[in-house]
């Protein structure tokens, strides 16, 4: 889902809006509304509002009914509620992708409460993986990377994995066995499962933000131990506020390569092959000269 | 797995027992040892022994290397540690299920907290999911119960459900959506069950106990609500000891059809059409006369 992970600058400010001045940086993320009124809502958990959340990229908007264009646009209008000011002394394009991968990763590790003594497993090296290994490390857990690219290996360390597993090597995986409080799974397609469940502890959860076809492992890997399998949306405004100023204080921003419009093709065949380190952000500020999009 | 809840008497002590009596009422449940020195055994989850625990029916003796022969034997000759008083004032007969069927139910409605202002749901009414409507309904909880025999819809609620619904009525199963706080899943085949982890609520577990071939349900349902997959094993000593004196306190035994040895053909028969409310009990006073299975 291109164009839900947003910086820019105010250009207009509606009557009611407060906190908020013409030319101030701000960032827009995966949602632009929900209901408001349900009990997700009115915790800051709009990701799970009952009414399901208006998607920053083609979703529909709740007041006029069009479709919703994302980053793609020049120009965005969105409510207070769903508009970031960027942290002070962070890239605007390398936080960018705070906004989606930062907060999908960040709110299931806050929710499970990584911290020191924990031991913490993160699969999948990419542009959620890359922010999860930065983020877990930061709260102060012994970070396992899992990869399946041998060429990875030495770039998760570099991100501060204390230890890097080939996930495709059995003896490798078999030996994590029980070792996990938690871990958090970022691979999108179906892969077989098992060995990564078997690695939790008792009670331990695996949380999987991929959103697969399907999940492939045994069940019984779940009785031995009462393990849990989870997942997690991302884009609260509780979670992204927290999120943001972690960031601030520690720091924190994605690994991008930042690309023209007129580069995204060959950055879309590139990001077929996996060929990212980690995540592409579009320059728009030359693209678009008139035309606006809203939100 | 047969044999393996059994109810009997004690004919003879070893030199270092202590706690049993000959002529004691006792009962053996799913397992007869294990390790006794990893943190789950230190814990009393012996079912989660690291090196496995020794299934009293079909396990290998740690001691010797014989197979064990579970309730099927004239004797048993069991460790102190993972034989239990029969409570006073339950049915022997009625009992025996407790070790396994009740002890695999009470055991996850205990860690999830189950209990008053909680609304749980049973899924599956047969050996194990007439044992927790009984156990969820005594801890408090508003008990709903799921069933896919029109037949079972009276039954349930004689059990103590406060309300049962059709799981293969699709508005029923509509209707649940976001209800559930914990919901027992007993099925042991694979079935669609989407629509079940749709009935959780935010943050809320559907634990399955059935271990079945595999999961069918759409992993976007537990990213829609953070909600968790998990299952548990049972035979505890600590959650059978706790079982044991919660069902004598609320005088919880399962409901059964005592049988004789020479009417299990007919009784398997029975089971597999599903025909059995809830659990067949064989009665094994006449059906030896020598020989002696060790455990």
């Amino acid at each position: 889902m291109p164009g839900h992970e947003i910086v820019g600058e105010v250009t207009a400010i509606g009557a009611n809006v407060s906190g908020f001045a013409i030319g101030d940086k701000v960032m827009i993320g995966v949602i632009v509304d929900s209901c408001r009124n349900c009990a997700p809502c009115q915790h800051g958990m709009e990701v799970y509002c009952r009414e399901f959340p208006v998607q920053t990229f083609d979703g529909v908007d709740r007041i006029d009914g069009t479709r919703t264009r994302g980053g793609y646009s020049a120009q965005y209008v969105a409510d207070q509620r769903f508009v970031y000011h960027l942290p002070e002394g962070l890239d605007p394009a390398a936080a960018a992708p705070l906004l989606c991968a930062g907060v999908t990763t960040y709110s299931p590790l806050r929710h499970w409460k990584v911290g020191p003594g924990m031991t913490v497993g993160v699969v999948g090296i990419g542009g959620l993986g890359h922010l999860a290994v930065k983020f877990a490390r930061a709260m102060g857990a012994h970070v396992v990377a899992f990869t399946t690219s041998p060429k990875k290996v030495e770039a998760a360390l570099a991100l501060g994995a204390h230890e890097v597993v080939l996930s495709t090597d059995a003896a490798q995986m078999a030996a994590q066995a029980h070792r996990f409080d938690f871990i958090l799974d970022t691979v999108s397609t179906s892969y077989p499962m098992t060995p990564m469940i078997a690695a939790l502890k008792i009670d331990a959860t695996l949380c999987s933000l991929g959103i697969p076809d399907s999940f492939d492992f045994a069940p019984l890997m779940l009785t031995m131990g009462r393990r849990r399998l989870a997942s997690s949306g991302a884009a609260g405004t509780a979670d992204t506020h927290e999120m943001l100023a972690f960031c601030r204080a520690h720091g924190i921003v994605a690994d991008i390569e930042l690309i023209a419009m007129d580069e995204i093709n060959a950055a879309y065949l590139r990001l077929e092959k996996g060929d990212v380190y980690y995540r592409f952000v579009i320059d728009m500020r030359k693209a678009w000269t008139a035309d606006a999009g809203r939100g």
